[in-house]
């Protein structure tokens, strides 16, 4: 039997938490260790350089503090710059698997893209979904305040559907758009109701989220050194403990998931 | 004739460009250095500790590497901690002068504040307020959606209508409330647009922004100390440069004014 091992999941703040739900599902012998950059968030409007450095920082803080055996990047923005970086540990990011995603869903092969300014700028969900189909075609729109939105009252805010017709204006006149990839981690949370609102509409585009293909990848990645039962405390670490992240966090993880929440200085 | 020295402006971001502009046109022959810590914004979702901690390092940073008489803290949440920390310089900051806006504005005593998270939970606005007459009242609002709607594209954002009737709605039916402080610096820019709003609706509000005040303060305090011509190269400052923060300083700043443009490390 191999040595107990986290799996690490990282966040630039706690949108993350998105892809830590569904990997508890997925992964029920598992320990993990979740790590929310709050301190520094939102890495979508900051520069490549700045959220090169603030990666490498949090990724090596998790490897020299916990026995890990493999991160999942659960923030497009960081995942963005992981090619960039010479990490210590085995990475998954959610940009790769999100553009999977998206591919295993289009039939026109042409798939929007709704994520923060830094994602879109960046070109990566391009590059990767070129990589994986050099048909794919790409329409990026950049969504800030749906980021805010998210952070202010979950998948209840009451000015969500006039920032979904704000910008999905931007896309809908383009008919082969048939898959819309959630491209930042807080968009799962108001999958149900987008895809509510787009029925609606009357607009026939499918939902790309990445976690489902996390899933995937993590096992391939782990076979062999998959846990047979959890043996490990899971931790929650912030690097800010802003009161309202904490009842964010209490609200979107499973009642009965048990966890130390520690605020953690770097 | 006084040594040459600059007045700072400090901010977490760009917003507090809105009080520089106010101070260019008030103080023509003063030299300015403008801060915005635009690696670490925004200030808004941080717990108080982290906020000190940031204020501090950036103030000193001023004073070590400018001479400076004074430094303007044109962000809200940042002048929410002046009191408890010990600066080697003199400051003014944004709450204590919204606080004297309003109070020169209302009649019935009773003040809205839309504000941050981090600024509304301070209670900073009515400690000052209660400071400057014990008769106060105070309903204070957070509003993180319309700092992003400004950041995402100023005063145009086509979403700014609907964000006003949802931040509105939980203050309109308190007819008492008369003077609405714009607790934000990112307020400012669409302080024409509310105006017009609140008309259209026939609600009977006043705006009260602190720029005027801070003007006033500023006077006062470096009464003695003013220079009789503008003798330094105005300048600048950013902790990170994304692309989209330069386009909104040169939208926001006035056409033809000259400064110089820096990145500064801290």
């Amino acid at each position: 039997m191999s040595e107990e091992k986290y799996i690490g999941v990282f966040d630039s703040g706690v949108g993350g938490l998105s892809v830590l739900t569904k990997l508890l599902v997925d992964f029920p012998n598992e320990s993990f260790v979740y790590l929310g950059d709050t301190a520094r968030l939102p890495y979508g409007a900051k520069s490549k350089e700045t959220i090169k450095k603030y990666v490498e920082r949090n990724i090596n803080f998790l490897t020299s503090n916990y026995p890990i055996k493999a991160v999942v990047v659960a923030c497009n923005s960081a995942s963005s710059v992981l090619h960039d970086l010479d990490l210590p540990v085995k990475t998954i990011g959610v940009i790769e698997a999100g553009a999977d995603a998206a591919l295993s869903k289009t039939k026109t092969n042409h798939i929007g893209l709704w994520a923060t300014r830094a994602t879109v700028s960046s070109n990566e969900y391009e590059k990767e979904l070129l990589n994986l189909d050099d048909e794919a075609k790409l329409t990026s729109i950049s969504c800030p305040t749906l980021v805010t939105l998210v952070e202010e009252a979950g998948a209840d805010h009451p000015l969500l559907e006039a920032a979904f017709d704000h910008y999905i204006d931007k896309i809908k006149d383009d008919s082969e758009i048939d898959t819309l990839i959630l491209g930042c981690t807080h968009f799962p949370f108001f999958k149900e109701r987008l895809a509510t609102y787009l029925k609606t509409k009357g607009l026939h585009m499918e939902l790309a989220d990445a976690s489902e293909e996390i899933s995937i990848q993590l096992k391939d990645m782990l076979s062999g050194s998959l846990s047979l039962k959890k043996n490990l405390e899971d931790k929650v670490l912030v690097t800010d403990e802003a009161p309202h992240f904490k009842d964010f966090i209490s609200s979107v993880l499973p009642k009965k998931y048990s966890f130390s929440f520690l605020k953690v200085d770097l």
